[in-house]
């Protein structure tokens, strides 16, 4: 994996695009990936991300035991592993081998990541007091690595049933927003 | 306004991809608009929105006591205005004024819709437990406006630091999620 460590500081430009994410856990030996978008920065440094997953999910469990997760970004080559790991789930299916994805151990979490995924964001979780209400959960990131070779990567945007918008063009503006 | 009010149930649909979008408020008699880029879907019908807004912009205040706002999505053609809105601050400046923006009326809130943006969200504020930690604010749509004659519309999203990505191609992959 030729990742590198990726400041901190930086983490909420891989999120605030939109991309669609792969959220792994590990929890009693069993690994496992699902797809999700419903997730927000919270905080820059440390960075804080509200993510969602919903009790519906085989990951809960998993999350919410474990209190640990990874946030994996794919990109649009990965469209056919995003798609399988939304459309099936981990109770009945081991997604890694099935959509010949490759985990990696992670440096501070027991979460594998993905090694074909271009970035990876490793995560504690850090409040639950909107769990039970909204399935919302509060993450810290511990720690990031980056695919360097990998700038304006052409990640993938849920538009809902089926349609995904790909990443076009980043352009610069004279923006003094972080 | 060539606007279509648009089923509550397909609203995560616009905000999934990530998208800059305009916050509007009204307080005391001002209007103001700022650009926003940490949101996610919480539910999706009736359709739930977690939002930040810092306490630091002029517009916490507005929110936080009027319990109401619109989400307004730009597209890639509003550049500048979506710039010149997140550099300056309400507090010294009308800025539908200074950006030529044009204020409409909404229908369930005080807050003015952006005439220039593709879509709006008529929120309330329906949570606010992780608004003093976070500033995060659980908002329900209560009402929603699409410009029809705009499918797949060229959304801005923030990178950071002056960098933005313009939505990309729609493509259609055999997922089975909502």
């Amino acid at each position: 994996m030729a990742k590198r460590s990726f400041p901190l500081s930086k983490v909420y430009g891989l999120l605030e695009p939109g991309p669609v994410v792969l959220l792994t856990t590990a929890h009693r030996g069993r690994a496992n990936v699902m797809a999700r978008s419903w997730h927000t920065m919270l905080e820059f440094e440390p960075p804080l991300v509200g993510c969602v997953v919903s009790e519906a999910n085989f990951s809960f469990t998993a999350v919410r035991l474990t209190r640990q997760c990874a946030i994996n970004i794919p990109t649009a080559d990965l469209s056919a592993q995003v798609v399988g790991c939304g459309n099936a789930s981990g109770r009945h299916l081991d997604k890694f081998e099935a959509f010949g994805l490759t985990p990696v151990p992670a440096s501070a979490v027991d979460a594998p990541l993905i090694a074909e995924c271009y970035a990876h964001l490793e995560c504690r979780v850090a409040d639950t007091r909107l769990m039970r209400r909204y399935n919302f959960f509060v993450l810290e990131v511990l720690s990031a690595w980056v695919d360097a070779a990998r700038r304006d990567p052409r990640t993938l945007h849920h538009r809902g049933r089926g349609s995904f918008m790909v990443a076009g063009p980043t352009v610069k503006l004279p923006s003094v927003m972080r």
